[in-house]
């Protein structure tokens, strides 16, 4: 295709924009990858630490290097005092995901990294990706409980596990079993998910050869937007609207014929489902069992999915349950999609160091439909 | 073209990413306009203000429009103490794009986009594309001024222009008027590039619906690339690493016989010539004349271009006069990108408003090379 050639290829779907060993996703509308492991195996028996190697390292651990990665990490979660100044003076009003965008940007400046770009040699970016899978956690925790409680959190914690120390730090107190249990698999259904548009804004980043910080934080803006990893967010908002599974039944109808988005359904690659989806679907019932699920919240969630499946033939992403699943476990609605964050930076991480090890500039072009080309006239003589 | 059809399209190189009323960038391998007005009238003829004017409100403004809008823009000058309390942490050390990038971020924690984003309303994008367009000099500046000296500056001027304002925040006095000149000049041959990295990236941002500073956010981290926005600094650096055209000649065929990138020309669009190149070399060679230039910088530049042309046929890009013009203005090589940003802030908010009226997800797909499906084995059964 020519530059200047129309095309009917808005929001590039169906273009391919480069090559990546990574994940595949749905290639035959469904069924997701990570390096060649099927995502409903890795959420049934791996951890989100083997999960993160398999991205990061290109393998999965052994016994072994899984304790020494784990130790790695953990070693890593403490946070700068500069940076939790920084996190003091951003408003209890701010956007959580604003926290991390800024976080992660003000980290940069006081642990930039150092590369060779002459070289193309960028020797520190592994250490890069391990502090800010470390540090996330702490940092939207820190500040979660500074502006709520004006709580000094430590933000190290002794949590062998990213889940366990998520919790543990939101918490205060050690995590339930099922809890810890549950966090690590939804870590690892949301880990990633190809070219989805905060890893493409990532990888469109880094392909100028701009830092590390630079083209996670630009993820991260990405990732806030309501039609990518703000869905759980507004999917939250959405069943708690409702009392009873007959009223979201009736409130959905009516939504639908007031032609309302509705968050948390369909997908932009997938045509059949969405393999995550029976996964935490799975783990939101266990939790809403376990916790008793006062407000039937689960039930409603089925009646919204049934209206949605045979009124508009939309299966829910991975999205929908979590609300639900984050819900019993006791996380507030606005930490949903830092969360997202949390784990998804191992999929940006893998693939801005895919990125740079067979780098070229992400230019398109644009159809121009504007004005032709016009005489200026001065300011003056202008009305 | 279909998912997973390969493509030689890597870096998106003449695929179309939509379409824009914005800029036409060398569609004959040549040529720039801003909504239908050629680069070369609007350096010469107009100020920054009416370019701003012209991106961020569709048409150049009246004599009397142009006078409200300079007013207003003056007024949003001031940054927030807290801002400023950020910005004090930032150390000395640091790129000062990541100072852009966290300014930038941070603002968007003090001073959050309100959008209706179900109803696709984004009634305050032009109020916070104005304020950051007026508040990146005072956020630079206030930073530089104070890990170098400890000195705490006053945000706002006087100044009519950005143009002034800039250099008067710098050098702490009225600017020359010939500087004040090429300055403006140089803001508008900055501010708008079609589809560039850093545009892209805000596009491919706002089409999550992510908010306005998420997006700049985004374009800042990308911009500060050395195969992008830091250009021009790498083209300072090398220009400085001789003491004469011969010296200068010899050097650079010898970075050309060991095949080193040489910065700041060639273009991933144009192919005979950059439209800005001329303005920009002429101002270049003003300044030189008005300072003296006592270490020859211009020579060494004409002498660079010209073995650059010779043995490679590449022709020098904005980039690269624009490192000296910035120097004979007595700029800091560091503050040369974020000059960038100060000038492509109005670009950038051109474009997120155009991708916001007519809105679709950026997401590509990609071409899997990775490990075919394999079997999962339990950690402890691994080795």
């Amino acid at each position: 295709m020519q530059a200047g050639v129309k095309n009917n290829t808005a929001g590039l779907r169906g273009i391919s924009a480069g090559e990546t060993a990574i994940a595949t996703v749905g290639k035959e509308g469904a069924g997701l990858t990570y390096r060649g492991f099927d995502i409903k195996e890795l959420a049934a028996k791996a951890s989100f630490e083997e999960v993160a190697h398999l991205l990061l390292e290109g393998e999965l651990p052994t016994a072994s290097q899984l304790q020494v990665y784990r130790e790695r990490l953990r070693g890593k979660r403490a946070l700068p005092g500069t940076l939790c100044q920084v996190l003091e003076r951003i408003p209890a009003s701010a956007h959580p995901m604003d926290v991390l965008r800024t976080g992660c940007s003000m980290l940069g400046t006081l642990e930039p990294e150092a590369a060779d770009m002459e070289k193309m040699r960028f020797d520190q970016q592994k250490e890069v990706a391990e502090r800010l899978l470390s540090t996330f956690p702490g940092m939207l925790l820190y500040w979660y409980h500074y502006v709520t409680k004006g709580e000094r959190i430590a933000t190290a914690s002794d949590e062998p596990t990213l889940a366990g120390h998520f919790l543990r730090l939101l918490h205060g107190k050690a995590p339930d079993p099922l809890h810890r249990e549950a966090m690590d698999a939804s870590l690892i259904l949301y880990a990633e998910h190809e070219f989805n548009a905060s890893t493409f804004a990532a990888r469109v980043c880094a392909a100028t050869l701009a830092d590390f910080y630079s083209a996670v934080t630009a993820a991260i803006g990405t990732l806030r937007g309501p039609l990518h990893g703000g869905a759980n967010e507004a999917a939250m908002a959405l069943i708690e609207r409702f009392n009873g599974p007959e009223e979201a039944r009736q409130g959905l109808l009516a939504m639908l014929g007031r032609k309302e988005k509705i968050m948390g359904f369909g997908h932009a690659v997938y045509r059949t489902s969405d393999p995550r989806n029976a996964v935490i679907k799975s783990w939101a019932q266990r939790l809403a069992q376990a916790c008793g699920d006062p407000k039937g919240l689960y039930a409603i969630s089925e009646a919204i999915e049934k209206v949605m499946w045979d009124e508009k033939k939309l299966f829910p992403n991975l999205d929908f349950y979590s609300a639900s699943a984050y819900h019993f476990m006791g996380i507030p609605t606005p930490l949903f999609t830092p969360i997202f964050v949390c784990s998804r930076i191992t999929g940006w991480s893998a693939h801005i160091m895919e990125q740079r090890a067979n780098n070229r500039l992400i230019r398109p072009t644009a159809d121009y439909i504007g004005p032709a080309p016009r005489p200026f006239v001065p300011v003056d003589q202008r009305n």
